[in-house]
């Protein structure tokens, strides 16, 4: 008999979509249609949209933009076709002056004419993608969270958006260090190469066992902590600028696309 | 006025070919003919050709195989139309029974029928890729040779060529190694990615301040000491192997081919 793990892992993206919409599905979307690409959205006024589109462009690493839709449009035709921005997600958060106020499962009376979404890359992509070529995972092997910290690293300033980098950190040796470098270059849209391996003291991570965000794992004998940028990097940012309202799927919780991991990859 | 070793790095492959040729040329290739492609040479009678050849083909990093000659032939086509592979080298090197026995300036009184030549990728290109995406090198900063190690990373064994592998070592902060990681996959036919980095014990390096070939060079606060398999693994192969005649470039003094560095790219 087939789990409904492996089940949901089996999945379409528009099964994913079509649970979703209908209210059944409301569960992180973790391990849900293997091979599918997961995005995080960001869904804010067009008064603000023009700054958090600079934002992404100025930071690619942690904000890797996928698509951006017009305003009040409820479709990313680049994503899916039978795709609407304002149900297909299992659930949402909703922000008013940077403080999250409700996780709904849609946003559709919450639609407005103006409203611009952003899909940007996601982690479980990127993890998927790691695992699938043999790479294994501390946090998946813990079953928690992946480790992820603020640091001094700059981010480029746009409007109300700015601040410092946040990291995900992995635990690797070195030649999974150096093949997973190889394999998430070929994935800009899901954060890419590292942005530092070794020494957490030269990124201004305060203590690597206590992770800002998620949860801390083992570091081993003969491995190197990797950094790469992280999707917090945003959601940090939008708390941080206080707008008025912004939407974001809830942490977990992400859009299933009808793109292929493979179709995201550069070379 | 433009000096002697601005006039050869400007050079082309034929130019440092034919001076090499007409032995106006006797000096290490280091430099020369920017841009293209440079080769270490093995030169062994046909008995043991083949087993040479599958020792390459087993140990693709450290013995990355551009050419193949057909026995007795003294041109290899792939790396340039006008080569002689007797004549155009500015100084090979000469091996009976495992020992260097003259370093002639050409080698036509030595050729033989059955002699099957094979073309290595050198580090004086890969260096020179590293070097144009302005990674800074230790070793070429100091002026010195780069530091080698044995280790204790075993080769596939094929006939009487065997061993460990040697490794290059050049130290980089966590942003350079990153990227000369992403560099050097693009260029596996000049020993590709790293094989390891980090902790040199890991790969039986006895002492890092103490190269077995080569110079030391500083390892400076927030650089990691990065390891690259090493032409001079088939050179200690081919030594070890103690065959009555065997001949090669001598060190530094490569074969300059044709080939572009960016032709030997493969992405």
């Amino acid at each position: 008999m087939v789990s409904t793990v492996e089940r949901w892992a089996q999945a379409s993206a528009v099964d994913v979509r079509r649970a979703a919409r209908a209210g059944e599905l409301t569960a992180s979307t973790a391990g849900m249609a293997g091979g599918f690409v997961q995005v995080n959205l960001v869904i804010l006024p067009a008064r603000d949209a023009a700054d958090f589109l600079r934002f992404c462009q100025g930071n690619p690493k942690p904000c890797p933009l996928l698509a951006v839709s017009e305003p009040g449009e409820r479709g990313l035709p680049r994503l899916g076709a039978d795709l609407d921005i304002a149900t297909d997600v299992p659930r949402y958060r909703v922000f008013r002056h940077g403080q999250a106020v409700a996780d709904p499962t849609d946003i559709v009376e919450l639609w407005q004419d103006d409203l611009v979404t952003f899909a940007l890359g996601c982690s479980f992509t990127f993890d998927h993608v790691l695992s699938q070529a043999d790479i294994a995972l501390r946090h998946v092997e813990q079953g928690c969270n992946v480790s992820m910290y603020d640091t001094s690293l700059p981010l480029a300033r746009s409007g109300p958006f700015g601040g410092n980098m946040v990291v995900s950190m992995r635990p690797l040796n070195a030649a999974d260090a150096i093949r997973a470098i190889q394999i998430s270059t070929r994935f800009p849209l899901v954060h890419g190469a590292p942005v530092h391996l070794g020494d957490p003291d030269r990124i201004g991570i305060r203590d690597i066992a206590a992770p800002e965000y998620g949860e801390p794992v083992a570091i081993r004998d003969g491995e190197l902590p990797v950094f790469w940028a992280c999707g917090v990097t945003p959601q940090r940012a939008l708390v941080d600028a206080g707008l008025p309202l912004a939407m974001t799927h809830s942490p977990g919780h992400m859009l299933v696309t009808d793109l292929r991991e493979h179709e995201i990859a550069v070379c």
